[in-house]
């Protein structure tokens, strides 16, 4: 996207403003304080929308972009607000188009279908979907909060993606505006849909800048009728690594493969007081979980557990079969997250993608970063699809480390590319990877997503800001005086 | 897209050429016999090329796109030419690129994932994935010829999508061209990627409008270790797909549910001499199958066995564990579409999809257009998606069998729609279809589709004529005097 795209001036924004609350009245809003929480997202990269507004209805949406079409005003859409990247913060002002009351679910349990609006938290529809005997898989860490609007947004992940699938696997249909406020629906609910192309999958994961997504069909599966949890300590990175590697040799395809390197339990083990293995304090860890039928998942235990006892490395596991004792194996896992604070009071969390052959050297690149930079590399994530995160922790209010910081995460995106990953695999690219695109895409795909964008919103008003704009993170310090819904536990 | 596009006049066309073979030499050929082969697909509907370039290297490619952009000849990319909608016809002449001997396949056993040429025969990527373990579930019927290019032009389907999905849930990555020579690659062989927009799944499906895909890499799955085949025969359709409904309810996944009307099984049977199932001859078929660890194939069939003997309409029921049982029970589905050449020299073979609440109402308008039409319209399909094939049976030397054909084709794509279904589930549009877009998509959704043409390939080089140019099919005869390769078996 070259050159600044040219919105409203202030006399257009406010006669735009106006011309918008004749037409929606009360749904429309301008207090300070909606505003400023309707400004930055998980990443808090703040920038002050003009309006926020709540619409009731299709119409209203069809009349806002019409609107904003006309005036050039930049509307960038939102439902949680967890998106990770900076992909829901307003970058050039205008409105912010809050979905997030937009949340009826229902349920078709002969054919296997949610319908849903995008306002919907992925957790009420697990738990809907779960009510009837069926099962929705994408399970992105923010689910109690995260909309389903936003994990289209994302094509968000989670830690089930390498048995299930993400998001986009279990999207049959949306529904939506494109930019200039007509009404559109990209495939159908049905099955198998052929016919003209296919928008539906070009929306998921284009983080609201071609189109607004209002509705989806979501696809179920029969909920998965027994499980199985492990947890594994190992003596290093390696021989954890080497496991998943067996265990992919072995065409065992676990629910869950989490793994823990030895800063991130170290971390969880400092927060408990405890370590996770009493043997062994500062394994690195493998968290296990199949589903499937009792047979199949009693076959898959007992070939793991051989799989276990033949890896060297192992320094012992732990097994679960009900959900109680599942939930002590979790704890590791779960409190990892908000652990690695004791190493800084702000992190980058990178969601990078390797092969399997390089999960290894991505390891022992983290460790020279670590190194390198002098801060902390936690790195936990997603084996079975080589989907890590990547920690990169320093002090907010240390203007030597923030650089650090930003140094080390350039670094690291460079060495995934080199090693055939992906610089981004659930979160997306909003502004904080926005200068990294270019690492993974050659000019000509750039160019091609651009022509897109350009046709689909040619007065860029969707979104604007976001992919193909390098955004200068160091000069944007994130805002930290406001405490989003996800962080009430934290301390 | 509106107006006719402007493409070489004919001595343009014969400076292009000239270029080409320069650059080219030998990949270029003009033999008639060539051309014609190349002029036509399974649909038969011919339109002769001036050249067929069979490239040996991405540079050729990249060469002939770059020669064709410059004097705006139009590129048709070609496999086995075995699509059932015209889509590999070069509607505007011009050069036909044959990539049938793009053709390697090379299997990554540890990730499960298969790397291909656009021109590796289905059936062929099916077999090497199968000698190490592993299994590429879409299986279109023409797997033995069609070409996994051709697959991903058409995002073909088959028979075991309801359970395991369609070709694109197996593609992680694409490589090709754009438009004007430019090499790309569209996501890449990772589990993972949420990098930029996903122009991956917009090719797919695309019918080679957008750009040039050469390579692929595909998601292989464990080979399931267990398979219970069954053949089913019921009074009527009503007591078949009331029976589809009580597997849905009951939350089975069959990887096969075909389904055969009388219709259908009264032409196997005629050609056979004998009735599928003796004690009554034309009856509704379900042929079931289920695929999977064998306790749940075992459990699974014993629910199955309980519900088709619950169903008053049931007939009778034959079931095979071993695969040479199997075989013959799949005889009637093997042999129905040949079967049905004895109601008609000719077929216009619709793969529509309509909702599980919707299949009888479909069977029921199959009927009413027989009565309406005077034609046969044997119906069988893959009815645990919906996807189902109405096969309307005509005689192609008699105009008025065939404007009654064509119009049948208008009202069953109205009644598809109207049902809440789609005009194609695995097919594509290609020039067959193309007058039907609009009851499938409002003017918006065409706009944005075409806009992404635009956007992509300005000139309209890229096989063009396809998808949303309205197709006059009666002014076309279909060329009958060319056998097909997978007709050699053909009476």
């Amino acid at each position: 996207m070259n050159g600044c795209p040219s919105y409203a001036d202030r006399g257009q924004h406010m006669r735009a403003l106006r011309a918008l609350k004749r037409k929606l009245g009360s749904s429309v809003c301008t207090h300070i304080e909606q505003r400023r929480r309707a400004s930055l997202d998980n990443a808090r990269l703040s920038f002050m929308p003009e309006a926020v507004i709540r619409p009731e209805n299709d119409d209203a949406i069809a009349t806002l972009l019409t609107i904003a079409q006309r005036y050039r005003v930049p509307v960038t859409p939102r439902g949680a607000g967890s998106a990770a990247t900076g992909a829901a913060s307003p970058r050039y002002g205008g409105w912010v188009l809050d979905l997030s009351h937009w949340d009826k679910i229902r349920i078709d349990a002969l054919s296997g279908m949610a319908y849903v609006e995008a306002g919907a938290r992925t957790a009420a529809i697990h738990r809907a979907a779960e009510r009837q005997g069926w099962f929705y898989p994408p399970d992105p860490s923010s689910l109690e909060y995260s909309t389903i609007g936003g994990n289209i947004a994302c094509n968000a992940g989670g830690m089930r993606c390498a048995k299930y699938g993400v998001t986009r696997d279990y999207v049959y249909a949306l529904e939506g505006f494109v930019a200039d406020g007509q009404k559109v629906r990209w495939a159908s609910d049905l099955k198998k849909f052929a016919s003209g192309y296919n928008l539906r999958d070009l929306m998921i994961g284009s983080e609201g800048t071609l189109g607004i997504v209002t509705r989806a069909v979501l696809k179920l599966i029969p909920k998965p009728a027994a499980r199985w949890t492990a947890l594994a300590g190992f003596a290093d990175e390696a021989a954890a690594l080497r496991t998943v590697k067996s265990i992919a040799r072995a065409r065992l395809i676990p629910t869950i493969l989490e793994f823990l390197d030895r800063q991130t339990v170290y971390c969880t083990e400092q927060r408990a007081g405890v370590p996770v293995f009493s043997n062994r304090p500062k394994s690195a860890v493998l968290l296990i979980e199949l589903d499937g039928h009792p047979t199949q998942v009693r076959d898959d235990s007992k070939k793991l557990r051989e799989l276990l006892r033949q890896e060297k490395g192992t320094l012992g596991y732990q097994e679960a079969t009900t959900p109680k004792d599942a939930q002590a194996l979790w704890t590791v896992r779960r409190t990892c997250s908000q652990a690695m604070f004791q190493l800084g009071n702000a992190k980058l969390n990178e969601d990078i993608v390797v092969p399997l052959k390089s999960q290894l050297a991505l390891l022992r690149y983290t460790l020279a970063l670590r190194r390198r930079s002098g801060l902390a590399t936690p790195t936990f994530g997603h084996a079975a699809d080589g989907n890590f995160h990547v920690n990169i922790m320093y002090d907010r209010d240390d203007r030597r480390q923030v650089i650090a910081a930003q140094k080390a995460v350039g670094d690291l995106m460079r060495k995934v590319v080199e090693l055939g990953g992906a610089i981004t695999g659930e979160h997306g690219i909003g502004l904080a990877k926005s200068s990294f695109l270019d690492l993974q895409h050659n000019a000509a795909e750039i160019q091609a997503m651009c022509a897109i964008k350009k046709a689909l919103d040619p007065h860029r008003i969707l979104n604007p800001g976001k992919i193909f704009e390098p955004f200068d993170v160091l000069a944007h310090p994130p805002t930290t005086d406001l405490r989003l819904p996800w962080e009430h536990g934290k301390q």
